[in-house]
């Protein structure tokens, strides 16, 4: 672990400064996205342009949570494609290799002109829930999108899957949530990739339990943003347990009584010890 | 139109040359990805860049079918992304902008550096399944990753949604096919966005019947790849009708009797339109 | 006047969209770097971004007051240039050309890689102290470095010029502030590119005073940063007026009593007018 | 040697993987241009791209013939510089450093950004000639441009030298070929860089015995492209010997009766050992 | 014509400034290779690099004589490609496109990565020569690298061809010279494109002689470089004419006798013309 | 130390081959700004590429003093920066790491996209001023833009600072020195970066006697330029002695009698040791 400086001036400008000389070293650099998220990347901008005016032989991002992830394609004319922005952004500011978990589609990878180790954290939660030898569970997306993951997810645990999606049958009609597959007398297993406001997923869970599934709501994310009010939402909801990763640390006040939290110290550790060793990190794919 | 020279060596090398000025001008390149999408795309990169060494003002890249558009991310270690090399590469070669249809994820847009203007002609299938006034019928992805693109599909025309997808329940046991969602006595429009070997198509057009949908099984997508066995598998299948645009040519010997071809023509007409007079092409994003 | 789309979601990630076509036109940009430096850069970079990938013609960023710009140099080993950096990042963003108002150093216009109009507002300054028909003032720069911006100002006005600087004589004992020039009798105008959190100008007063100034003293700076504790201190500090630009807006509750604001308005819309007129801004640079 | 899996969909898609960690070691390629020439570059590509992202330190591309470096000039107007265009693809897909052998043209290395060892593999046919002891031959450039390369092999053979080359003497006349140099009773020794159509080598044989020369005619060049209907012409035109090296895989269908096939591997095998010892390789260079 | 400000300072160090804007204009740069090549590239890049900086549309650099040109491939290992560097660095000074002529190897087209129109200005030695309605002449080339050149120009003016190489038939042997093809009785033409110091044309001219030619030689190049002790070989050599170009200007104490110079001003004149109107300038392609 | 081959053809262009093989080398190359500075630059820039395309595994340029340092911003409409220009070319030639002296302004690191190493001479300066024990010293910048360079040099030493700088009362009137700061009785170290032609100095010298300081003046700067009529003026004007390093070699006609020259060959001999052995740098920073 190398002594980093990094300071904010009054003016808030962030100040940054390699404690020891990184000559010639592979550097690793672990930043995450939180709530503060644009001043996260700003930070790490800097830290990697420190690294590389100071010579560092190469720049390791390890990006547990990779913010803008979900701008990642354009669904309305003149939008534009953020996360390949912030992508374009972190190469340009000198970083050679990106690590990350679990991305929001996983097309990214190719947003990036430098190799990206995109780790699926989806192991973690398959060991987690097999230890609990559930029956007659039901593997849930809370929208068409997550289809895919949700589906790996679901024929890793030999469950059945159910797909949610929503509609607005006519103008002025309030939107329906349909669920697409057999959730009855089943424990329901909502699987995303991010839990932001918490709102779609709260809709999921009572679209469910309507549709007949046992009223024991597991709620499973990788990424645990928890923007307002994703809290008082997730506790007024009554989930059997939310399960999610460390790769966004979560503050004190948005700690849950039923919050279980799975985590990616470990392979993050095995990540860099193998890149520093120049051994494969393929094992790490499942 | 431009007068443009293509021609081929004894050696199979391509040779291109523009038969008349395009100092100052906007040029419109439109070449698909056929089964030759290795030729079409050296082809590509030699006509950009015979238009950047004669001055072309800008490039305008029509690519109805974005070949190679499936290999969008990593999915096993040490591959690559080949779409984002293509993506590259055709930039490199000089393409300022590309137009293209129904990109097999949105996220390639973010390939390139360029903007690109990706039409989605799911348009094109609302108007003409709208006309058939088609009752009790159900959308159905024939896999997870589909899910989305089928569900708003399946909203646009008001029918409900159903999703195919395979496991394999024990090592050494056969493939099995589940059908999320009701299709019991629906007609099934099998919704995708290319059609290539037609296998898992057919397999969904089974396991359709046998959970009890009508055997009057439609399927709709975007661009008629067709590589063999397609076109065998397709007749054997009996589909109540094949719909497809004109992305790719079709050979004679590949038409089909139920074949129905919805012709890009006008919205490629409109776009080349609308930007040589500098107007949005927004209002045809759907 | 374009309309523009830009939002916050819960989890802070900023999202833009353009309201109209820009198709084929010249974007003006205008964001200056507030106390939020880091969510204003951000902002800016994803607005340029959104300008190129929707097809304008160039984009120009008028930037007030470039943020970060005081990160000029390396001033200790392994350091980071950090205003080069956040050129890079403007570029790499899409930018076409800068407009900015008063460097900290001239020499940052070469770390783009793009025209940068570097406007000096000095001449709205020398207007301003041309009407008060002040007598015996003396122009001081509150340290060395800014000893030639001074000189500048004070040969416009026709005053003399003063510089302090500070040293410690000994370990151990405190800063002595030195100045270099005579100033007794004399009314101060204290000149400085940037006031932050204001220590330096007002030690400086005390010192000007101490070395037999009258208690008179003007404080002339263009961008007004004002960070914490700066409205404090300058309240205190008792100026006989603090004359800046509006390059960074002021919110309420730093609004000085003795506050004098230029605005930079009338040059900026000169600045837009003859760009747009292909026109020579070279007029505006004093 | 690594196992690399190269596949190829049923659509004709390349499908690329690495078959074991390349992570910091030094990769090689060695893949050359066929009559499926876009096919090769498409491949090396692919293959190119695939280490870079799988971590490889650098990517060295052995191409023993270089695909369309006949087109390295523009000799009417809007044609372009296909090989220079083939080398940016080539540098853009992420290769390092290139060794070919016997370029068309020697400025071909300048095309690169990147170092290229053009080795020349002339010093395989000097040898080769020396052994036969021959008296009284000339050596034959077919044409004006091969007239320097031409030199070289006949001064280090002691051999005169002849260049051919074709007028139309007046419209509507046909082609004829004139022979500059005394080629009366002596051995030709046609030497060229490339075997394509043969069209021009034979036409070359037929003017040179017209000129007085004794029918017994050698053909030497590096390169055995042999398009159709190269194999049935030099058949026909009855070389003594058609001499070429293996730069070129020729098909079962393709061997001549007078073929002798001069190897390149020991070259290739030196310098990859040369490189991954991090020797010289121009010991190599002749 | 534009005011252009290019001053030096006592330093030598080169200052340029526009003299008035050329905002969103056309600009065009003629400058061209002499003695002082070194000085006239610096230069040159500096003049590109200020009509960037001010917003110039596009530069354009007439080159008339491309110095370093003769450095365009590596001949012995660890050499460098001289004349790609200085392509490289025009680019990078901010040229959109090259006019130059008759460039010594056309491959050089291919080092630049925008447009280059390399104009052949043999048609105005094909005019100067025809005029002169010569019999029994021969074209000439000094080596064999520049047989094609000459095969071009006898092939218009309907005349024989003949080359002359080197060689050294053993160590410590003088290199002897070989006249390849029929010249005896007959008025040499010796073309070449660059006559630097004039060595082996003056050589070239007495082997012809030696060989039978009549003593009436004529010298055709088109860059007149003239290096000492060029202007004194020439005149001892006593040419019947030397037939130049004035793409170098010609100091008066280099002025010969019998100097003849064919004005390229018209045709720069024509391509300037063309270019604004954005015409085709193929038409003087030859 | 490396054979290295540069030669000049008699045209004046430069050529530059390495004498042994540099595969996977650290290469150092120490070139300095001269009064030939164009030339010297074209060669550096030949000789980094010459390195590349060599294979050097990195090329470190050390330049005592950087040529064109002080074009470093744009003080008039339409000039450039031609600092930031050269720093473009040396970076496009091949460079990897910058080491020079004492830069012009420190913002010039910035101007580059890779590391800069900007060693400060000061402390040469101090240690040898400091052994001088003089006594009423004052240090002297000759203007304001020097400040603070001078500032830094003062408190090192122990001394005050004043500062020189011109006006020009009234047009037509000729230009006014200031002395700001009090030198009477003192003896003037005056402190500057580069000595070119000497004129300012002079005039500075001048104005500090006229001002009462000691005719015992010192002048010290970093970069011996001496243009003409450096020598001439320096030698009339009857310093005390003139205090250089030897940055740039200063040929013998331009020794002056009072010169003392610091070497700095300890420094740069000490900077190649430790990036060799990857050690830190930052110690010799000052």
């Amino acid at each position: 672990m190398s002594k980093m400086v990094i300071k904010r001036f009054a003016c808030n400008e962030i100040y940054t400064k390699v404690g020891e000389t990184v000559r010639g070293k592979n550097v690793f650099i672990v930043q995450t996205a939180t709530q503060d998220v644009n001043e996260d990347y700003m930070e790490l901008f800097l830290l990697c342009d420190t690294m590389k005016r100071s010579f560092a032989k190469s720049v390791h991002v390890v990006l547990p949570h990779f913010g803008y992830s979900r701008q990642d394609r354009i669904s309305e004319p003149r939008e534009t494609v953020s996360a390949k922005l912030i992508a374009d952004l972190i190469v340009k500011s000198g970083a050679d290799h990106i690590v990350t978990f679990t991305l929001h589609s996983d097309q990214i990878q190719g947003f990036f002109d430098i190799p990206v180790d995109n780790i699926n954290a989806q192991k973690l939660f398959v060991d987690y829930f097999k230890k609990k030898n559930l029956r007659d569970a039901v593997v849930v997306s809370p929208d068409a999108g997550g289809a895919k993951s949700a589906k790996n997810f679901a024929v890793q645990l030999g469950f059945p899957l159910a797909i949610l999606h929503k509609s607005r049958p006519r103008h002025n009609v309030s939107e329906v949530t349909h669920v697409v597959g057999d959730v009855r007398n089943k424990v329901p297993i909502i699987y995303d990739d991010i839990i932001d406001t918490a709102g779609s997923v709260c809709t999921a869970k009572e679209a469910l339990v309507q549709a007949g599934a046992l009223d024991k709501v597991y709620l499973a994310a990788t990424h645990p943003v928890f923007s307002n009010p994703a809290t008082e939402r997730l506790e007024k909801a009554n989930f059997k347990e939310v399960v999610v990763t460390n790769s966004i640390p979560i503050s004190p006040e948005k700690q849950l009584s039923n919050l279980k939290v799975l985590s990616l110290a470990p392979l993050i550790a095995k990540v860099i010890q193998n890149i520093t060793k120049e051994k494969s990190v393929s094992n790490l794919y499942l």
